[in-house]
């Protein structure tokens, strides 16, 4: 349980664009962040880490760019809709370049942490096309 | 609902904590890092946001600690106490500070989102006092 | 001085792009993200920081964006083309639309650590560009 | 270069402490932080990263906490001593530890990367140190 839809219906305003789908998006971009920071840390954990290289690369930049995405979102003042699309399309870039190479290890390695982190990936993905179709509405 | 624990969970080794204990730091790190940037951004919002600057001076600094500390905690590979234990200390004390400017706000004007944010950094601060004990243990 | 430049030279393997236009863009992004949370700072302690909320607003947002650019683009094992893109593309919009809100308050009202983080912003759109150049050719 | 200085100067007030020991804090933070995420990426891109797993992940916990401390240190508005000691203290920490890892293997390994980035943390650490006793004093 997080606090995001609290603070989003505390904001002495109105919010940049419909609840639920910034308060999804939110709490995907900080849950994906944490998912790949640890998927990057269980790859280093592994006997071979050397294999999972790029794995760890990605899951790294990804959860830099799906933190970034998580705090621009939860900002409603002022709100900029260049700016929103920007990190938003940035991070469902990410989050599908990570997908893809934690799927990879997940299938091909039996690696349950990369499963895990594909998963999160994959709905941080799915929030960020759905805050971009409300922005282009 | 996020992936902390089944992250931790496929880990390829031992957590350096209990995990419970760890979930519920690492999960009260990042809510408590979204509700301060949240709340910093709805005191922005406000309006007068002149006579919250305190507040959201302190808020940007938690969140900043929040992040880091969810992030520190997130690895167990190579798990070091003191690292561990520096930002932990750090955190509590960033919580304890900024929960107790937010329940001013909260009580003296009203204001509802310092309410949730305070709430937000009472559970961190907690949490990470609680991981601080079993460091200690 | 940074020591930017010395880690990329002992990186054990190639650089993803020219290490000179690499530099500068790490160093435009890391400097940036200063400059941008010092103007929401300095913002702050103006008499009046609700006429420069969205200058605050776009300052975190920007600072965010390039602290995650500087730290993709400091990591070479595995660099993926399509990651820096993304990244860069929202670094370059971000730091353009926080030079001009700041360019604006610079001129208007003569505020001058608008004047300097419009150059920091300024700097850094221009290295992104660069960099996104060169990934083109 | 960095604007540092300059954004400092333009604060429409008075820094929180002596001004060239609070920007060599912030530039040295910031150069740390690139420096770690740049060897840790090193680290993974050398023919063994098993033999390297604690230097990369107090390679990255010390990025993640000088960042934090960078951005603390950047803020004047209501600065408060108890949150700058709190994290002064945490990065003086992981400074040390991490710098303590990369001139291990700077020594045994000859790894340059590593012998580059012990001299950001020890700058980093230092100019900690410095801070912290201005505060005291």
């Amino acid at each position: 349980m997080t606090h995001a839809r609290e603070m989003l219906d505390t904001y002495p305003g109105a919010a940049a664009l419909d609840a639920s789908t910034l308060v999804e998006c939110i709490d995907a971009c900080f849950d994906c962040s944490e998912s790949c920071n640890a998927c990057a840390d269980a790859c280093l954990g592994e006997d071979d880490p050397k294999s999972l290289a790029r794995c760890i690369r990605l899951n790294l930049d990804c959860a830099d760019v799906c933190d970034t995405t998580g705090k621009v979102l939860s900002r409603q003042t002022a709100f900029e809709p260049e700016m929103a699309r920007a990190v938003l399309q940035a991070c469902a870039q990410a989050c599908g370049l990570c997908a893809e190479e934690c799927e990879h290890h997940a299938m091909e390695m039996n690696l349950e942490h990369c499963r895990v982190c594909a998963e999160a990936c994959r709905r941080c993905e799915d929030a960020c096309n759905n805050a971009l179709s409300e922005l282009a509405a």
